[in-house]
């Protein structure tokens, strides 16, 4: 019998239905740009935040006093101060505080996923401490990739690759789903030039246009956080 | 202003809902098998399939003497006399004949696409047939893969991926969706080897266990057919 464990890639929140009930750990994936933020803030000091699916929501943190961020369409939500550019969170005003967050797809995939055992946080940044811990927990682990608004997107597909490329290089893992497949294979072709692979991608096209150059440059270099954000109790904390 | 016709792939019918408005052709892929054994039928011989989305339609059209397939997770269902094997459409008996057929996802997607203003079947057969005629419509174009029971397939997604790279490669269409650039890039890894490249996806090993590597074999060698089926008032009928 294979003793292998299961690492599968989920393309969409709307596909998860079809994933759930075979997986113990699912790693939440959004590079542009809420999962990369979330990332940046604990590693730089941030000791929770609070995802939350709607502006309304997040609105009613704000007023009870709350650090609150809201994103629609890469855009800062009007009557909030911040949205999930990951520099807003390099800030020695959010160390040590806990923060409100809601955007357009990361914080949907948190929500659809959250009655997993195990919920992790997965970006470019912490792809390799993330990995690393992952191929050490002997659990089935599904990727869930959070698209651009029910759609497939290029770079979760690709960081959601890595990840599985790692684990079944260490020959504790497979995968059996073709979108898995896909995801490694899409890996493979972009990992030497992540920002030239994806200079066509819908968001990256999407972001340059709001001058955020800059933080898609910064979520498009792996490996400068070494945090393992997870869920607890609605929370996502410091693993 | 940029003229040129969008060329666009969705992965599966669950995700139709988010294209369908922005296109007057969908083309319905499911490589393996129906849309395969839909274009073996017209090309030899067969005058109208009627494609039906459940078991139930299919037996009541048995009942009142029509020749009538069912297939489901690969196999022919109980009760009926064949499923969407190719090999099963090039036999005299069906010439001329009307025949009703319901597989596990083709006729799902075929379904789905019903609405649309114009509706073909696309498969590696008739590949190169159907991309010239695409070509020449200057309209837009969603290749709308079947997928496996509303998860993605590496299969229908390469053959989109052939069906874009043939249009944009006119200089007369473009596309926007990272899905679609995804599809094209599993496309240029798998064109010179679709057999070797499909090894490991899932539904080809479902196949391969149910002995029926001949129809795999049929199914990934590109263009026997030159026949474009098209959907007319709820038939499928040759262009």
């Amino acid at each position: 019998m294979d003793k292998r464990k299961r690492i599968e890639v989920c393309f969409t929140p709307g596909e998860y239905q079809y994933f759930k009930d075979e997986f113990e750990i699912v790693v939440v994936i959004d590079v542009l740009r809420a999962t990369s933020a979330i990332c940046a803030a604990f590693e730089h000091g941030v000791k929770a935040i609070i995802p939350v699916p709607t502006v309304e929501e997040a609105m009613e943190y704000k007023k009870q006093g709350y650090l609150a961020g809201a994103e629609r369409k890469g855009q800062i939500v009007e009557g909030f101060d911040f949205g999930n550019s990951p520099y807003t969170y390099m800030n020695a005003d959010f160390e040590g505080k806990e923060i409100v967050l809601t955007t357009t797809n990361g914080t949907k995939s948190l929500d659809v996923a959250k009655d997993a055992e195990v919920v992790v946080v997965g970006s470019l940044l912490n792809l390799q401490a993330l990995s690393e811990w992952l191929s050490e927990q002997h659990k089935n682990v599904l990727c869930l990739c959070s698209g651009w608004q029910d759609k497939f997107n290029l770079e979760d597909t690709i960081c959601a690759g890595a990840i599985s490329e790692y684990l079944i290089n260490t020959g504790r893992f497979t995968s059996n789903e073709d979108s898995s497949i896909a995801a490694k294979y899409l890996y493979l072709s972009a990992k030497d030039n992540y920002l030239g692979y994806l200079k066509s991608s819908s968001h990256r096209r999407r972001l340059k246009n709001l001058n955020l150059n800059e933080d898609i440059k910064y979520c498009l270099t792996p490996n400068q956080a070494s945090v393992i954000p997870i869920l607890k109790d609605g929370k996502l904390v410091k693993l």
